[in-house]
């Protein structure tokens, strides 16, 4: 366990041009942003990231432009589960082809109270056509996608597949669910979507943390995982706590875009794709707070 | 109100081959049965044809093949509606292209607890994208999709696009709801999915059903509509309610599919795909029993 890599990667948000288009240059310039100011790595295409409101094509297009620009593939993690196993395919089998240290794969998310073994073979699918140099970390976010990744789909996806299910990010908010995961599949890296959980996380044999605060206060989570056993933990965490808090009152993906807007004063990353909505004036005050909070991130 | 067509769409199920890829031939000459066994139309990849596991190239192509093999397009409501707006615009252009009677669109399902105001957004979007032919039917799905068609979102878009917005489907299964969308947009065809609802929605002054079971009971579902006014609307009723309560029974869409297979002696049309499973053996006898209550259902 204390050989395992304790680390942080960004659900990077998305930046959309006027006419909703893809704005690649501030994807991009945002990415190394975040790196530059103590990220691990990213992982675009997450939930923060509107993934889901992204086209397969524009997925696959951002995600070179990332590398073009020269970040390492080794530090990538892109989000690739679709409803279609053909979408998560050609995501999956693009970004192995470019290198990237895994992808995270939701499970196909429309249909609900499937069993675990329905959705086992739809793992398995994909596994089988994006061939062994495929990396898979679960994707377990029940809130959104109303199919779970239980402890004995774990179980049989790495019976079938130890060496491609190499991780699982729990979004679920649930501690205890995180825990057992981290306890029973010792062989995988298992990430808390929360910052607040990084020393239950880390003390437990987790990996890290994949968070949509990572988007705003990269330097203060960073800060945390380095000080875990300082004398400062309580105050960094109280400083990571009291900026996540803030957006959790909040429509979380566009309060995060709002706040990136403000680091980089410049309104263009505010924006969002239906069914979002721009966050309201009302809660300028509210995103200025978090901001302070979370410090200057340079090189924003 | 009396001068609303009275009728049914079927979701008709999507067969695959032993690869899992689409199976054209058998989903046209079933497609083609279900008309001659008196659907009035075909709702092509809804929910029950697994539509949300099928990719927009699958879906185009199939849609094609229906046309191509001389059904009208004047008889088909395709499902549109996927998570990123560009499919979702993609399908849309595309039916609306070969003159389809419209579509039925999903509002994008992955986030949930969304304001109406997003939800009006992206339909807003792929209307404003796809042009003044297209025809929406609003797809009211919550307990799949999350993200409920409310009623003051139909009053929304209504107001902004009252040529595109021409009907719904309620899925919820709460006729409570149906019946206000009735009564509040008399201008829009609404229908229910569930055909044992029939006489409540024809005297509410909906337009009809488009419901899982008219895959296995068209013949039957078409008599209590044609027989609503007659002395026999009371045996015509229990006889789909008779059909229709085995299948609630068991998972629906291999269920389905599996006595699609028993009635035309043909197990291949039993397959799903991933996160489905195929309906075990120990359901046989449940489904012989539906075959039976429907009875034949020439030319099958």
């Amino acid at each position: 366990m204390t050989a395992r890599k304790i680390e942080l990667f960004v659900p990077v948000i998305t930046p959309f041009a006027s006419d909703l288009s893809l704005d690649t240059d501030r994807f991009v310039t945002n990415a190394k942003a975040l790196l530059a100011a103590g990220a691990h790595g990213l992982a675009p295409f997450g939930t923060t990231s509107e993934a889901n409101s992204v086209s397969v094509a524009e997925r696959m297009a951002a995600l070179e432009a990332l590398i073009g620009a020269g970040i390492s593939p080794s530090q990538l993690i892109p989000g690739t589960g679709c409803c279609a196993a053909a979408d998560t395919i050609t995501l999956s089998a693009h970004a192995t082809k470019l290198g990237c240290r895994g992808v995270l794969m939701l499970p196909p998310f429309f249909y609900k109270g499937v069993s675990d073994e329905g959705v086992f073979n739809a793992y398995a699918q994909v596994i089988d056509a994006v061939g062994p140099d495929l990396r898979v970390y679960l994707y377990h976010i029940p809130q959104m996608s109303g199919v779970p990744i239980t402890l004995n789909l774990i179980e049989r996806l790495l019976a079938a597949y130890p060496n491609a299910i190499v991780g699982l990010k729990d979004s679920s908010g649930n501690w205890e669910n995180t825990a057992s995961v981290i306890a029973a599949f010792p062989q995988i890296d298992t990430y808390s979507a929360s910052e607040s959980l990084i020393p239950e996380n880390v003390a437990a044999g987790g990996a890290g943390c994949i968070s949509a605060s990572l988007n705003v206060n990269p330097k203060g989570i960073r800060a945390l995982l380095d000080g875990l056993s300082g004398p400062d933990h309580k105050a960094l965490h109280d400083q990571v706590s009291a900026v996540r808090k803030i957006f959790e009152s909040l429509p979380l993906i566009p309060a995060i875009k709002a706040a990136v807007a403000q680091q980089w004063a410049d309104p263009e990353f505010a924006r969002v794709r239906p069914p979002f909505v721009d966050l309201g004036p009302e809660h300028a005050d509210a995103i200025s707070e978090a901001v302070r909070l979370a410090g200057p991130q340079t090189p924003r």
